[in-house]
């Protein structure tokens, strides 16, 4: 029985940190990560791939201050940067999969839909702007440009310098989700929520896009709630979640439940803006189907056992 | 009887000569001419959207460059350059629709496929460099730049400077064109072949981008052949094509037979890089389907006899 499978790729996916990330790099990750996933196709699985776009984003924020800066071109807000990025990303990722299909001898189209996501403009979040973006800046370039754009900056914690920060509420509509099911039951492998969505809020039926990074993670749990996917994976590049990271008695944590997962989350075993949001969209996503999402890496990803697994 | 209708609409609906290209600019624009294609929604036709990118890409080569140049980060080639504005375009057209469909309170989706347009790896056009695109470069730069690169330069004949020149392939093969149609068909308006589509070439199933830049109106005729639309407008900046342009006997032409169009093209009567594609791309289109193709502007589209009508 062919099941509904929704992927979640992280950034380095495409673009690792250890690289520049140059086209020749990008496909060959994106190439790997594409075998990685070519079981699910194998198994007849239908296929829809959410992806993250943080490296890229960031690359593509210092290109339009850099065109800015030389040729004084308009730079422009995030949610046309994450457009751009669905662009580039989803196309890498169709070239990967042409590739690995055409190797296997799989017959299927790959197709990427621009996607918007819907968040709501009265989002507590929107208080609080917290998630980084783009270049790290000294605290006088960051003071100047605060005072120029009115946007936010936070100090690195690692000491890196002062970055941006921007909202991240949270996703409550994905635009042409029922699009995304119909190709993807069809047998059609598709790419969507590019980066979070490109973040829209609605207001009476017109759209219009607005400064926020919706996390990766909850949109693609959105998605596989809204086509009601059998299985929701977040890949990423541990092969499982672990309590008591980094101590003695660490544990990597195979199958556990959605109320031992929200104790962890309760007790701070999960480090924010890394394992914790996943947690929370593979809870979301439980809660809501009463299926399993599994947190795991590309390597483990074959291994019908392997990876951290929620159920409910 | 609902039509299905392919428009292409040329890079200046989005981005004018006369204007730097912000982000509020480009939503303005393209509003402006989704306004102009209502009269279709209203009619109850089936819509195709194709565009071009020409000032789009050319930013997004600039802002590559510059990146480099300040950041290091590594410049992009053109299929990728051209995927991203498939996805900053697309998003923006669908906004501009939303727009107007929620002022006309019509309930349609708006939907942008990344589009992979093949080509032939031995097209002629290959050995013979003659699209210009990208930033204008004084003479020793362009030498730099093409020691350092392999890139062709022309000198622009309007004196403005040296620009790298790439292959003009023809389009062979729409990627997921069959998925155009079938979403079309279901009533959503559909963005694809942006930019005259990411250009790649196939080898054995393998599929890879390749440096090229394919016309607009050529890849949106084709999808136009390949849908089997009932007609196909080319939007431009001119209500009408002309034969004697700019002379004292100028004539605008009305309705038109293929067999004129293709006189008057052996005549020189239209510019090359101007009117020229947009006839060959229309003339194209007839012969394939027996229906009509229009050329006009944003204007007169609303006037069903308006514009310059190649017919069988």
């Amino acid at each position: 029985m062919s099941k509904l499978v929704v992927v979640a790729l992280g950034g380095n996916a495409l673009l690792r940190s250890n690289q520049k990330g140059t086209y020749q790099e990008q496909i060959a990750n994106v190439t790997e990560t594409c075998q990685a996933l070519v079981d699910f196709l194998k198994r007849g699985n239908r296929l829809i791939i959410g992806h993250g776009n943080g490296p890229q984003v960031g690359n593509v924020m210092l290109q339009h201050e850099a065109g800015q800066k030389i040729f004084e071109l308009p730079s422009m807000p995030m949610d046309y940067c994450v457009s751009e990025t669905q662009g580039s990303i989803g196309y890498l990722i169709e070239l990967g999969f042409k590739k690995v299909l055409a190797q296997e001898n799989i017959d299927r189209n790959v197709v990427t839909l621009i996607t918007q996501v819907v968040v709501d403009k009265n989002d507590p979040m929107f208080q609080n702007p917290t998630k980084p973006v783009g270049p790290y800046y000294t605290k006088e370039e960051a003071d100047d440009y605060s005072e120029q754009t009115g946007a936010v900056f936070h100090e690195d914690p690692r000491g890196r310098g002062w970055r941006k920060v921007v909202p991240s509420p949270q996703p409550i509509k994905i635009n042409n989700i029922d699009i995304v099911k119909t190709l993807a039951d069809a047998g059609n492998i598709v790419v969507t929520v590019g980066g979070g969505g490109i973040p829209v809020v609605e207001n009476n039926g017109y759209v219009s896009g607005i400064e926020a990074v919706i996390d990766k993670d909850l949109a693609s749990s959105l998605a596989a709630i809204h086509v009601n996917a059998d299985a929701f994976y977040i890949l990423t590049d541990v092969p499982q979640a672990y309590i008591n990271f980094k101590k003695e008695n660490q544990e990597a944590l195979g199958i556990i439940t959605v109320a031992q997962a929200k104790q962890y989350l309760a007790d701070g075993q999960f480090t924010e803006g890394s394992m914790a949001p996943k947690m929370r969209a593979a809870i979301k996503f439980v809660e809501a189907t009463g299926k399993e999402a599994v947190i795991t890496d590309a390597t483990t990803l074959s291994d019908e056992n392997g990876g951290t697994r929620i159920i409910a």
